[in-house]
């Protein structure tokens, strides 16, 4: 991928406030495919103590809308316009890891989908997988 | 409801440390609906300065959950199995409502939906819709 | 709605020949609601006898297009992007009836719900809701 | 996968009445997946003359509960609980193809994938990607 490709990928994470509440970080951007690992922050977990689905859902989503607008011109963004997750496993472990990637690109729909790990001393457990629609929109 | 059933339901919110993170409140709890509230904080933000679809996934997820704890005995609580959301609008305004509803109860899979509306000035448009699974599960 | 407008929805449903092979018939077309019931034929079932999931399925898709194409103008069709069921009780009675409503409608995406119930001498159960999105296509 | 485990899978296919209607025929069984093969009948298209996306779908949940069935003790069937298909290209070509996967097994949800391809001389085009949930049912 270009470097201002790449550059505005970054830029664009860096502005979603959610992420840095999260504690989300970008770790790998390519061609069609996106990663995005958190770490399980007190401040993010559901009643029993696991992560919540929301944290899944929202490194996810993001992954996969990420990977979409890879495959867009730079003059345009994409917005999430449905997503489903099956959730495998509870959030729980050192890391979470979301790897979004593109299905089927378009000009009208981006497919994409999304798979979380959670890993622990270096074992990687699926945890979540997700399916979606993202739209380009013209900046 | 009983009082126990209303008061599991507010101690389990309560210990979901996410919710506080996204500023969200219980707004209403009744047999199988469920009403959460949260403001758009500047530390739940897309990129563009819209609410994230995390944000209204996550309170939107979580209305639908505890609907679904409202029909479970008070020795269980419920998991998300899977759930999707449609995302209609941005999500900005003064506030958000998640109101969560049982389709069908069961004692192995309760079936809901949410509705995640955006409020400004006392108007309310849809941003959201959700439709997933809920799953019991034994203290 | 306008007869003409009325008179292509038919005009297409009868253009579909899975409709035929279902059994299936038109029963209400109006804005931004559509209704097709059809019989379980012994040729559209399951391993257990009930109605196949693809039986349900085919109808309530069918009943959210249409419902979505009542919304467009004469000179677009439109095309089921994605859509998502959950099956709550097994089809099985004298018929299903597959309700399609549009949620919002779209130049670009128009979201939409279908509810499906079997009716059993004269009492309806809900047996299935959709929740999808549908995508205008110029002719 | 033992004899007596893929003889079932063959029967309960060939109890599928939807299946014979739909030209289907089971083309492969191993453990966690199966693929299912259909020619695009005149009986089962959509208005424009491809495939119905009922057609697609029908398959694709078939390939997806079938894969299920083959992590399954011989005493239990299963059921779809909830399944999302994406449509990426229209159902035109030789032949689609549906292969079903095996996410997750488990004794109380099974998550499942299937992708449906198209095929036209030789060459597949991806044209749907399902994501579901099946759950076991003892006989």
């Amino acid at each position: 991928m270009h470097t201002d490709a790449i550059a505005r990928i970054h830029a664009s994470f860096n502005a979603q406030s959610m992420m840095a509440t999260l504690g989300a970080e970008l770790v790998e951007v390519s061609a069609g495919l996106v990663r995005i690992a958190c770490p399980i922050l007190p401040s993010t977990r559901q009643q029993q103590g696991f992560g919540h689905a929301g944290l899944t859902f929202s490194i996810g989503d993001s992954a996969a809308g990420y990977a979409a607008l890879t495959t867009m011109p730079l003059d345009h963004e994409v917005v999430t316009a449905e997503i489903k997750v099956n959730l495998l496993a509870p959030a729980k472990g050192d890391q979470l890891i979301a790897t979004g990637r593109v299905v089927k690109p378009g000009k009208r729909l981006c497919i994409v989908t999304s798979e979380v790990h959670a890993v622990t001393e270096g074992t990687e457990t699926l945890i979540a997988i997700l399916q979606g629609t993202m739209v380009p929109v013209a900046l």
